[in-house]
């Protein structure tokens, strides 16, 4: 079901398997990033994100630049927040340390509220915090890849609702890198305020494009900040005026973007929403609930314990005792499947991670997810593992 | 000799024309960012940037990041000065404006340099500049891409050399972005301490990557800062672990690279690699000279008055009075060649570029550079010019 040369299934939290249309869009002939094809490319691009986003606010601003998914924290603290500033960081893993560290870096003063491995902070302690002081922004990982924990649907739009109740001034951050386009988001119903994300998650085109999305209240903090913002290359003032001009189909330059990639996102975009979004959500959801069930059925636990804050689109699975990651990895890839490693940091050698995002999951006739789950059950009988009941 | 559909051929001052075996890398099948095959192909790819800035210093340090050229002035800005440093830029049109502009945002004081357009600060003057203040560290554009000014090779020697010896602590930065490739640079034996460049210009892989090569001293520089880096995205404290990890074939994680773009330069780079480097230059050189005959011979004028400052790569070209630019771009279009406008603020609209990098040179069988001169000479007849004598 795939052109492409034979090559073990990669099912980690990204990068993801590619469609064959994306990674032919990858090899287009070179184009001007100021002629007018490849600018009619990018407007379109940047006019289906806000369908993505489900957005139709003309005040909102989708914003792709090249770079990894890491450049939207970046975007998001030396634009929306300025030195001095509070920030409310929800940590729910390996990102949220990251996220703070970089506000830091732009001195941004960043409280983490954290919660155990594989929980989250819950929305009492949430309004505790948001009372006790002035947070410029909160942020959430929406999907956390080094967990697996889901800030889930109806809680998103809740902490939101929370937010804008008790703090109304208080802007509402999403990274969501491990779940646009995978997990609903509705920017505009939910009052959301930025979300950033990256190409090779979920959205399934290559790495190397940071793709955010920001509201209208976002842009005006930023138009109302007293300092300049902290950053050349991330700067909204740079930005902004080209990604307006990109969408209204205007040549315009500030740094010069990747053709290719443009390309390659334009094809994802154009195959995600050729079928309603609802559609997709379900089916990750209903794949994510078959995978959870057979690590069950193993006798498996996951980091994220409780069902309501499973994401739908990876699972990360705690190892028997006695099997190790660095010998189940290289069997699981002498079957043709490429799992990941753990990565929080205090847990990292007792559990692996499996991604199903994407093409993975809506091209069934590809077999990628039966391939894994039966690599994973054959893998751990091989390592000497039987369930015990 | 291209396997590429019919596309009109792209001679701006990049992104250039791209080989097909390097287009082909482009749709290479994903694979983990942290798995063996990948990492080798990223190490190999550090080993030959190496090889390319014609170093062989251990202690010098290559970078490949996901992001455009401009991320270079940010790695620059962010770790090679501190707030309150000075800088100074020497001049030669639009990007030493953005490259102080970029020092600003990071609190370091830019003095720039000025020349008249189409000429560049000369060497006593700076050093004057030299010794009236401490500057932290000088940055010149090799080849500026607004006005096709080359701070060629025999100055850009002698410029290290000046500083080396009139401010031994200053160090030399190279804005390489449309010369690395195509120019000759020698990086240990010219003394340079950084080289920031692009992958879609000479080095003739697709937008996306920012490249940089720094000094032993220069990284010893940013060990010394008082202050921590200015950036999250563009630290060398996040950046040099990864990648001394990755040339040591080590996985490594701060921010996801981009596996299709690494390939795509790997390609390049083993082709570039595949002859002597001088041939290369050669080749570009005697290109060039061809191509400015050519336009002397249609009684044009470069903004690059004097020979010796006019670059190999690229060459801006004084339209005639009663040509405009927006009517003759788009007649070459129809000859199936794309030229750039101008770029300088003070005169875009009286010139136009032309890029003459990579496969285009080196591949005289494309006859891409016969069909530019061509297109050109017609186009103006067409325009109603003709040559005084």
């Amino acid at each position: 079901m795939s052109n492409q040369p034979a090559h073990p299934t990669l099912l980690i939290p990204g990068p993801i398997e590619f469609d064959d249309a994306v990674l032919q869009s990858m090899s287009h002939y070179s184009e001007s990033h100021v002629g007018a094809p490849f600018v009619a490319v990018f407007s379109e691009t940047l006019s289906m994100l806000r369908k993505l986003f489900q957005s139709t606010d003309p005040a909102s601003q989708p914003l792709v630049i090249s770079g990894s998914g890491t450049l939207g924290w970046d975007l998001v603290a030396a634009n929306l927040a300025e030195p001095g500033d509070d920030v409310l960081v929800l940590h729910t893993g390996y990102f949220a340390d990251s996220f703070a560290d970089c506000f830091e870096t732009y001195g941004v003063k960043a409280t983490q509220l954290k919660a155990p491995i594989g929980e989250r902070p819950q929305l009492p302690e949430i309004e505790k915090a948001l009372k006790e002081k002035k947070y410029k922004l909160l942020t959430v990982t929406h999907v956390d890849t080094s967990t697996g924990v889901l800030s889930e649907l109806q809680k998103l739009s809740e902490l939101s609702e929370l937010v804008h109740r008790v703090s109304p001034d208080t802007l509402v951050v999403v990274d969501g890198v491990c779940s646009v386009g995978c997990e609903e988001i509705e920017f505009d119903k939910w009052g959301l305020d930025a979300v950033i994300t990256a190409s090779q998650k979920a959205i399934g085109c290559p790495a190397g494009l940071s793709i955010s999305y920001y509201s209208g209240r976002a842009i005006e903090s930023f138009k109302a900040r007293k300092t300049p913002p902290g950053s050349y290359f991330a700067s909204f003032k740079n930005w902004l005026p080209i990604m307006q001009n990109y969408e209204a189909k205007k040549p315009s330059y500030f740094a010069t973007p990747s053709p290719q990639l443009i390309h390659a996102l334009h094809t994802s975009l154009t195959q995600i929403l050729s079928i309603p979004l609802s559609e997709r959500f379900a089916k990750h959801k209903a794949t994510s609930q078959k995978i959870k069930k057979a690590v069950a059925d193993l006798g498996l636990k996951q980091l994220a314990s409780n069902p309501a804050d499973q994401a739908n689109g990876m699972t990360a699975i705690y190892l028997p005792e006695n099997v190790k990651v660095p010998d189940l990895l290289p069997n699981l890839l002498q079957k043709g499947v490429i799992f990941a490693g753990g990565l929080h940091k205090e847990i990292a050698t007792k559990y692996i991670r499996l991604g199903h995002m994407g093409v993975s999951i809506m091209n069934e006739g590809r077999g990628d997810v039966e391939k894994a789950i039966e690599a994973l059950e054959v893998g751990l009988r091989e390592a000497g593992y039987e369930r015990k009941e």
